[in-house]
């Protein structure tokens, strides 16, 4: 048998996987001076109204049958495309602005279908203090909804992936597993809150939201900050019911993962102000330490046919 | 036979079409602080990095078999996508920021494809002097590609589609007509300098592109304007070979309508600076006039089963 070469014409998303890809893709790109970090953050970070000021531009797909069965409620629908972008806001620590929404569905659609949609999207937005300022309609045989976001840092700056250091706590918001089989994906509250606290009182020095599991995330915060780690698996919070395999590799978490400086965690935990759950689970270390306890892509890939 | 009664919920997306469903699902939106217009221009017009700058703000999708047939060259369609965006930008009189794309398609796809159809976004961004910030991918199984674009103006205020008056000149920049079927529509120039120069210099009261043919186009203008209009067919500037009713109807020109008042217009010719023809092609007339040449909703709309 011949061993297949990775040549990238004959090499399928399925075989690349997503990040993979999109490292290939973006690697040409040279940012511009009103770009402040560019590709590989949970959100693109542009120069802002002030000069502490920096705004925050996301855009992001729910599709059918892959991001939610196709018998989930529109309403619902709706709810989890502007939950995602709004998970990703939190995980620079900043405030939502103002939403987009581009919606790609059949002709055939019942019009009550799509008003229901919107008004998943509009409650979230109210309860968030986000602003929809525009849609857009098209044909399609599958439905695909897109989101696009603007937030802001004001006063302080966002909380990038690549800020972590050698012995800083590993922490993250409240526990994880089961998203998909419980429903929670649908439902879950972006921590919108507790992302802007650990940003605005300069508690978190890297920070980024749980969406293809810990054992896929951790992995890119961790190669952002150029970091090694160790995960004590007895201290993952875990949902009733949930493996650690689970915890690890589910995924659609939406919880927030971020380091803390070693002199701040005392503090952090005395001053923690919600009643989400705060959990230390384990350490960032030297890059050549070579202790990673968690494989390296575990966690959901889009392409990966596992 | 019963007649069917206008029901939302029982009302097809075919039925309701795509301007009537989002004035439906919109109506409601109430916009906050930081935005000057949401719902209904061909951006969204926030508050920008100073007091006389706005933040545009735009989400456009494209669809395999919809906005492009499925042997394009992925080239092309990557270039389509910014390019639609880019001509709401032109259409506000705006200069281009930041975009990021959101594709999504399917697993089965090459790697190459991908990369091809980002080279198309690619060049184009850089010759419109926008940089792409972010990049996400999801599985579908009907190719859908969503670009998010900010736009700015800076020392002169954004075009509306609301500010035309009766006794004003009805302009269009370039040819209509024939655009799908030359496949103009995969390699159109957007009017960015043309709108910028036309906001800059406060020469036009109103502007908008042409997406869906003037036929749908223009009164969607003059409805947000509050003004009838008179459009004389014979100075309609047509692609060759193409009838008054292909330049009227064809749609995904993306040239530019607006309207000059009428003391403005013999200098407007004069010291318009571009190779782009540039046509008069009729007036703005008060609403009560009456005197409407076009009719309603001829254009492609994408919801109507013509």
């Amino acid at each position: 048998m011949r061993r297949r070469k990775p040549v990238f014409d004959r090499t399928t998303l399925a075989a690349l996987g997503e990040d993979g890809l999109l490292r290939l893709l973006t690697s040409r790109w040279r940012p511009g001076p009103t770009v402040r970090t560019g590709v590989g953050d949970d959100c693109a970070v542009l120069a802002g109204r002030g000069t502490d000021h920096s705004l925050l531009f996301k855009v992001d797909s729910v599709v059918e049958g892959v991001h939610f069965p196709p018998d989930t409620p529109f309403r619902l629908v709706g709810r989890k495309a502007l939950a995602r972008g709004l998970s990703d806001i939190a995980a620079m620590g900043g405030r939502p602005l103002d939403a987009l929404i581009a919606l790609a569905l059949p002709a055939t659609a019942a019009a009550s279908a799509v008003r229901d949609l919107y008004r998943g999207i509009e409650r979230l937005a109210r309860q968030s203090g986000v602003d929809l300022v525009g849609g857009e309609l098209s044909r399609s045989r599958q439905l695909v909804l897109t989101i696009a976001l603007l937030g802001e840092t004001a006063g302080y700056p966002p909380l990038l992936r690549s800020g972590a250091h050698p012995g800083e706590g590993l922490y993250v918001t409240g526990s994880l597993g089961g998203s998909l089989s419980s429903g929670r994906h649908l439902r879950f509250r972006p921590r919108l809150s507790e992302g802007r606290w650990l940003a605005e009182g300069r508690w978190a020095t890297s920070l980024m939201d749980i969406s293809d599991g810990l054992a896929a995330d951790l992995p890119r915060l961790a190669r952002a900050s150029r970091v090694d780690f160790s995960v004590d698996e007895s201290r993952l919070p875990r949902h009733r019911g949930c493996s650690v395999k689970e915890a690890l590799c589910d995924g659609e978490d939406y919880e927030l993962l971020f380091t803390v400086p070693p002199d701040r965690e005392a503090a952090l935990r005395r001053e923690w102000p919600f009643s989400t759950r705060l959990s230390r689970i384990g350490l960032c270390l030297r890059p050549s330490a070579a202790a990673r306890t968690l494989p390296d892509s575990h966690g959901f890939d889009h392409f990966r046919l596992s």
